[in-house]
């Protein structure tokens, strides 16, 4: 039995609140479960520098956990003076997954920065962080073809991430916190509307698994995914 | 006149929501206007090391600004490597402002550090920051208390923070972001209840001004800084 | 066709030179085709502070590229003063999937380090990195045993990584650099003999994939890790 | 009685030593009791980024204490990589000050930055370095009138800065190191010729202060403040 | 007696091993001994912003020890965050040393960094990159003028460098690691074809030495890189 | 013919004056010609992590320009973040220096540190520290013997430093800054009473020189030497 008494394949209570700061171009607050992360997309016409002149625009993502979004408090890492090799894989992570669904050709020359800064964790932060980033990706870009800064729409689909896990010998979806740390295996998967998928990062933790274990935690997040895409048509209504 | 239309003596509408946040010892999000800072106090056994072995307790503050709570987006400071000089001195005058208010030996050998994260910026990020640290302080306390970690309280008073200044030639109370870009002179005053300062931070920008402006920006504070103290006292309740 | 004129299942030819260097309890030089790792594992009695006194060991991994490795010069991460994000998540990927072979009770308080320093890359390099730090671990864990410093083997089993990808649409086995440019998606496989996972990081770049294409890489990898398990095992005779 | 035997209204031995080093446009020694700061004002023709092409100049500090300036030596910010919340609080407030009395269209395209190196240390140095700041930058900016760099004078006024404290319940003038570490309050003053203020930063430490105890240090602050603009008139004769 | 049983005046085998990676415009693994550097010549076109547009091209070097290249494993400096002043100092050795036999205004507006890499070190690793150095550099200009991207050969002699020290009260040539951390005096001579000097680095530790002594070492470093000269000639054959 | 019309072996003028700073153990200014540096040395009893529990000394040298020392003004290191590798060398110069004429058990479980500070710069910076550093590391012995805090005279002789090179051909003794920007070969030497080498540090910078050479600059050092070693007896006294 999970530790929350969710069953296997049952996600937690998902809510995406637009319009969650009044200055960024896009933004959203979203929580899965008792993890919370606001997303802000600010549309630049800056470009990095290896980008200029190629009528191209690009979209990254910056990830942070605010000290006391965790149980007991972490140093800050602007008062470390480094961010940690987790807090940019992450980063990585949430730029590329974003960019699978953009036709950067269509966006032009503006660079699209999605921050994602953590509220309140509980297992799932980058997951929820790459869910959240579609919605405030969407809206700064439907404020961008409105404006007629561009002409053609450059998302090309949905994209949504959930984590899964093989936790005491059972796949299951979504793990929270207490389970994270117990899982014997721990996949993130980052999927697009249709059936593909972006990205996979699974990890064994311990325990190893094979084949058909990665096949059902693939089939767990599939289902996830669907949940979420629904999510965010309804908040960008 | 005013751009937001207010009276010169008028402030702007502050809640304190506390609880936001549900890992930390105390929290709150304060809201004044269109600024929104969120607080967490956290409570550690861990004093620094100059401070340990005395029978006395620390209580500091660290203050960071989302990177999109601006009007265009501000580089992160964890990614730039080091925090500017205007946080640490932020940092430094919500530490120093809380401890006016803290009997260190009463606090025992506890640290609390109050972590103040704008989520939203239109000016008096600071002073918010120090209004709201002393709520989440407070429940911080009351835990201690609660739970026996120690015996009598160790705050002695509110403390509140508001800042005035001169614009188009008139005394006005509470400075948003267009008239604080706009002022002659600035001034922040951190005030404990019963009239005492706590500290006073007055700069001209372009112009100068005299004894008697100093005077009047401080009794505008005061008058700020009484009805902070009854919404925190709400707030607490 | 591939730019190699490698079959899809071919992988390029692989050479392991144990003892390049003098000093480490274990060393090897990792050749697969022109990529080109030497890997040293360094045994220390010092462990890092959240591990001391558990009666257990740790094992860790490091990486880097000499700056003329490549195509064209990088600047050197000391000079720069900080490791890349990448060079990060390279080495946390290396740390992972060595010690997840590894039962760290039988290590005993001991460390072993695995610095993967890349003198020449063509692609490939992390899981070069990978599969060579096996066989360092494994001369270093030898000379534990032979000394008596240790009782029982620590290492469990052999543990290889190797790259696949979609390349021209056709999944290939080990990218040399040129396919790793043009491939539609790339993954990188660890994998322990026995049909079990380690890790799994797959990513789309530019076009996605489906679960059949996922499975379709896997079987690959799985083809490709076999042979390296054999190149380990011969090179440690 | 203070530590010094100085009444209450008295300030130290102070002198202007102009000229102390060869290769500034302007430069002294400024000693207060014994406190010596070295200032030197350097002239160059490149501004700030943001502060090109509008025909304006710049005014800007910097701060720094020799290791053993003080009581027991300080490890040099250097050698630690960054310098502390207090210099970085210290160095806006030296150029914040200056800028008050600079009309930087007469200045032109020129900045001026004034470095404070703190020889020896005993309480103000701070204060010393913006009084000795002037005396400096005045002294580079005669250099510009008379090569004929620029027409007008863009210095509008004298500015000085002293420091005033509670000692014993007694508000006192120019706090020396001992009496700083034992002042219930302790307030900079930084005051402009004819009246005028240009930043106060008052703090209580211990205790506070009310109104009443402000405006009596200002009072004695204007006192102060009036012999510094004596003795830079007389050392720049 | 040599702790390796050499004669005074004996160096130990040295060998060249030129084009040792195949991306860099000349590269060697030059071994004195145990001690092992591998060098690349790295030619690009952008020159350091204080050298552009003169006509002339720059030569500079990098050093760097592989973590586990000595006894004991060294934190890498990537990871530290900054190079020692040791890794610094040898820098800027290497740059000058090099320097001392080009041309500038002959190699045009080109730059070569000399990545001198040490794979193993038994004493003398930075004369041993100096000597290697040359013959990557001389490879690299080669190309260069194969090319016609040069017209005249900008390298007027060969350099090369050699350590000598005082061991047990006895001059000697060439000192390994035993000898290095045992030496009453050491110093590095880089000398030029021709019998000019370089540069010399000698240094006293714990006992002092006199004018007789610095001469005898002198000479037995000419003796040392004649034959230095005469490797670099037959390896670049 | 010389810039400064001296004679070749013609030193500039040098004086000495003791006890400058009031706080530090010991302190001088030293000034040769226009050069002038400004050392303490500060007397502590915490040893390096990796000298303690031996019942020997340490003496190490920190070394900075301030940054309007020099012609044109200069980046504050502390500002950058890090010093540069000339400083670092220079650093670790003084450090080998004195510690050449130390004693070390004799000293005890002390360390000296020897600040040396540049107020301005014309040429030889580095060896004139080194001489002034002797005066100040002596009037801190003294006060150490004078306690009782330690009972032999660790200090076993003088040791000085100047700067030689060849100026037009010609060697000169004690380069300005005129004169070290044009120089053909430049030397520092550092040399201790009675004959015996401390230290050669030789570079030629355009051209190079021979074995004559170098002895003709070792033969003015010494001259040069000898006199300093006589000033610095006579500050002392």
């Amino acid at each position: 039995m999970r530790p929350s008494g969710r069953a296997p394949d049952q996600m937690r209570a998902l809510t995406i609140e637009t319009g969650f700061t009044k200055h960024a171009e896009g933004s959203c607050l979203i929580s899965c479960g008792d993890t919370r992360v606001l997303v802000t997309a600010s549309v630049e016409d800056r470009l990095p520098p290896w980008m200029r002149g190629k009528g191209e625009g690009w979209v990254t993502g910056e990830y942070s956990m605010l000290p006391r979004s965790t149980h007991t408090r972490s140093q800050r890492e602007a008062a470390r003076g480094k961010q940690s090799g987790r807090t940019q894989e992450i980063q990585r992570l949430i730029g590329r997954s974003l960019r699978a669904v953009v036709d950067m050709k269509k966006l032009g020359e503006h660079q699209i920065t999605l921050d994602c800064d953590v509220i309140q964790a509980d297992g799932g932060t980058r997951t929820a962080s790459i869910s959240g980033a579609w919605v405030a990706m969407r809206l700064a870009v439907n404020g961008l073809l409105a404006s007629g800064a561009i002409k053609e729409d450059p998302i090309t689909a949905h994209v949504a991430a959930i984590s899964c896990g093989i936790y005491n010998g059972t796949p299951v979806l979504d793990l929270d916190y207490d389970e994270d740390s117990a899982a014997d295996a721990d996949a993130n998967f980052v999927l697009i509307e249709g059936g593909k998928i972006a990205e996979v990062q699974a990890t064994a933790e311990g325990a190893t698994y094979d084949e058909e274990g990665l096949l059902r935690l693939l089939r767990l997040a599939r289902m996830g995914c669907d949940d979420i895409f629904k999510a965010q048509a309804a908040a960008i209504k």
